[in-house]
């Protein structure tokens, strides 16, 4: 464990030390900002991820996708990326925090520069919570951090999909969390890259909503065949969550 | 109403006449044979006719779908197409037994004869309940009836698609259902035919199990925006059916 000293050197002021309830592990966040959501956790929950595997997490933030995977499913390695250099130095701080550094590294880099991705290593499974807003829908401000977060402003869904496509090995899995209302663009942009979509899982409210939440698992240069798992309902007709959602949040 | 001895003419000794509870309509199906089921009933419920619209109905089979919309939704005409020509003989007498002579004709036509669709009257409405399966996935005989209604022997998704591009008036309006399974195969094959995705309704056995049909609404030529429409479930957890399926049925 990290002493006191240490542990003022790695959380600034303008930031949190949040626990995640999972092996004591925790995660450095801004107070003010970009902090995670149910996506990333429904994400990170619904990746198959074995323990020899290695992972890339895309458009990674604050790094809470490859630190859940890392706490519930401990694989080989994880590399995050992510193209805001202060959300790179911040999530490399939880990497310290935690002591993941044989396991856990977030780089600088846009996922757009496809010469350096074919230079990189290919891994078994890449995850993405990716900007889900169209880039013309509503930005306020193109430098904000939160509308880099949310809107495809530095990446679109193609970019996302290519870049998986170069990054993964062959037959190797992707998990992206995204919005009901893209599901047209994602099947047709996965099956542009050959990275067949296998299995989807819908996320709901309620019963008495529609989905407000996909989850989808490609493969690449995998057959066309689509699963549909079981859906997941956050909230019981009476209010209260599912058991569901209570044990993917460890309650 | 039609009289006792011509009523005899209209139903043969091998098919049944049954009440489809919507303003006295019956239709004739064979005892043996195709007999429609649920996938036909949320199909005519789901798609959105206005009193001045026309309509195509594709693989049309008994004719059960402009039939319900007849009743439902009064448009202006309804022709069904479908290939077998036996089912199309048996069709047109159902008309004559509801006297739809006015309203409702079925032809014997393949859908993948481009150049006859060409020559058609385009329409505001496109309606099809098509085989789910496809060609190779356990077919025992190609020529039984009940294999042509369900696998796609005489026409696959893409020549559905194509067709309907081709039998829409501008802006026109696009309702299917089909198997949640091949979701990715229809959203990409409606892009591709320029027949743009608008809305998804799922359907569940009940809230414990994955989706089982999908009913999707296109446009010809419309813009790029999806929306999800409330799931219907058929099946409460008591198992007794939904209000919201009770009220499909009428009853």
């Amino acid at each position: 464990m990290i002493l006191g000293s240490e542990f003022m050197d790695l959380v600034k002021i303008d930031e949190t030390l949040d626990d995640l309830q999972i092996k004591d592990i925790c995660i450095i966040q801004k107070k003010q900002g970009f902090r995670f959501g149910v996506d990333a956790v429904l994400l990170a929950n619904y990746a198959k991820v074995k323990r020899n595997q290695t992972v890339i997490d895309l458009c990674s933030g604050t790094g809470i996708v490859p630190f859940i995977i890392e706490g519930k499913k401990e694989p080989k390695s994880i590399v995050g990326i992510e193209i805001q250099e202060d959300m790179v130095e911040m999530a490399n701080r939880t990497v310290l925090y935690n002591e993941f550094q044989d396991k856990i590294k977030f780089i600088n880099e846009d996922l757009k520069n496809v010469e350096v991705l074919k230079k990189m290593e290919r891994v078994d499974v890449i995850t993405v919570n990716p900007p889900y807003k169209l880039k013309n829908s509503g930005i306020v401000n193109e430098f904000d951090k939160n509308a880099i977060a949310r809107h495809e402003i530095c990446c679109n869904l193609e970019d996302v999909i290519k870049a998986a496509r170069i990054l993964l090995k062959d037959n190797g899995s992707f998990f992206m969390v995204h919005r009901p209302e893209r599901l047209a663009d994602i099947l047709c942009l996965m099956r542009k890259y050959k990275v067949e979509p296998k299995s989807i899982k819908l996320v709901y409210p309620n019963t008495k909503k529609p989905p407000n939440i996909v989850l989808i698992e490609g493969k690449r240069d995998g057959g066309e065949f689509l699963k549909w798992e079981n859906s997941l309902y956050i909230h019981k007709d009476s209010g209260d969550y599912t058991e569901e959602l209570n044990e993917i949040y460890g309650r």
